[in-house]
């Protein structure tokens, strides 16, 4: 999907959130805000914005001598393992296991920048299992689960992997090799091998870098020994809504587990806002 | 007031609703957006944030060889005027025309770009003459009214201005020699000579235009005419966020008649958005 009118505001109020939680002074936004524009004039607007916020983070960083939402990863990594730990009597007690954690996985979706509190997660666990969500692939999820031997698992946000934490566990007793890729360097607050390490999901299964410090997976800026992994997976679990700009259009066997948090991608679905999904790529193979 | 952080998601957000107004095919966007970041590179961060936007919609004019704000300036000053036709017994049936008129033009305040419609304006008039509003010089105003032979009043938006006319006409019932500023040329939904003219302003009143194209009122941007007449004005009304922001510290017995539609403005003034005010110039004279 390329970069939307509506996409530009969100740009620089995502530049905004970054700086605030830097915590650095005032004085030094100026600089922040005038080192992007460049960044962002240079952007090819046919491309997903991920592609465009990955040059913007890559410089606010450079700016700030800083990764911004450093603090804020290992906080929510604490809380959603907190909250994952309150939530495995309902695994238990699931007639499905994979089911509700891939109900969970979407819930876990929710833990983005901004405020992240347990009465949100709450609100979103229940709408996830109580309910019908707007896309829902399962059926076509669970089959490809069980023909599958090799699982590449691409996870989304620090703290949201505490909940497909959940779900590994569920496809490595289901008999699954299970592969994790983690982000090769900060951007965001998208999970890198530190927050695999505190999230245990190190102890329980492979965990790779993607050799990117890109928004999603844009696969040509990916290491050479990730792009193998990818090519020779026989299906690809995808998290959050980065990975879904970036690899929507991709002819793989790709399911989709997110949360349409912004207007673009909501009507690029045409769902409502907030829509919760389990989708299958569309040009799956 | 300078610019804040969060002034420049809006800024973007206002050239993306510019660009949608022009009607102009999609495929202009991108010389737009690319076209004001130099623009806002330029722009000195210790001034208002209406400084920042005068040369972006100078600018987005420039690309898209139109003003995008023409026909819903048209539309909405037509919708105004009907709005205050039906309102025309509430003011004769008042005990204080003075008061009732001043808070119909903050009422009219509500008319800015976006999309208006008479449900709108219904519910902001019943909230301006229905209750207290959050800052209130009245009393000072009345004074300062029944005090001065002439008055300058500086408008805002199209639209608005019907409002604006309704307290025009009570204060020459009262005997005041008006003077109504309107913008040089336009930008955004600004009103212009046109507009003073479609409401019938021209009519009733003297209208100069202050020579320039700038949100607000940037006194060493308009014109030496205009300047003398601003000098000489004995009380100044002064309508909006613009020139609110850019008439804010100035010495000089001014009337704000406003209502705070942001939340920069709104956490400068102390008070919560959407508030309505009528509030003397703190350093007034």
């Amino acid at each position: 999907m390329r970069v939307h009118p509506d996409c530009f505001p969100c740009f620089f109020r995502q530049a905004v959130i970054a700086f605030r939680l830097s915590k650095k002074d005032e004085s030094r936004f100026e600089a922040v805000i005038k080192g992007i524009m460049p960044e962002l004039q240079k952007a090819d607007l046919s491309k997903s914005p991920a592609h465009a916020t990955t040059f913007m983070h890559r410089r606010i960083r450079e700016i700030l001598e800083a990764d911004p939402f450093k603090k804020i990863k290992s906080d929510y990594n604490r809380l959603a393992m907190e909250v994952c730990d309150s939530l495995s009597g309902v695994l238990q007690s699931s007639p499905d296991p994979l089911f509700t954690a891939a109900r969970l996985a979407i819930a876990g979706n929710i833990i983005d920048f901004g405020i992240f509190t347990s009465i949100d997660i709450d609100a979103t666990v229940e709408k996830a299992l109580g309910g019908p969500i707007a896309c829902d692939d399962y059926d076509a999820f669970r089959k490809a689960v069980d023909k599958s031997a090799g699982i590449l698992y691409l996870v989304d946000n620090a703290g949201e992997i505490a909940f497909d934490r959940t779900l590994i566990e569920v496809l490595k007793k289901m008999g699954k090799d299970v592969t994790v890729a983690v982000k090769g360097s900060p951007v965001l607050n998208d999970a890198t091998i530190e927050d695999a390490r505190e999230t245990g999901i190190t102890e329980i299964c492979r965990v790779v870098d993607n050799g990117s410090d890109c928004i999603g997976t844009i696969l040509d800026m990916t290491s050479a020994g990730f792009r193998e992994i990818y090519e020779n997976a026989e299906l690809v679990i995808s998290k959050g809504q980065g990975n879904f700009e970036t690899l929507m259009d991709e002819k793989k066997n790709i399911f989709f587990l997110l949360q349409s948090k912004c207007e673009v991608v909501s009507r690029e679905l045409g769902l409502p806002v907030k829509s919760m999904l389990l989708k299958r790529a569309e040009n799956g193979e």
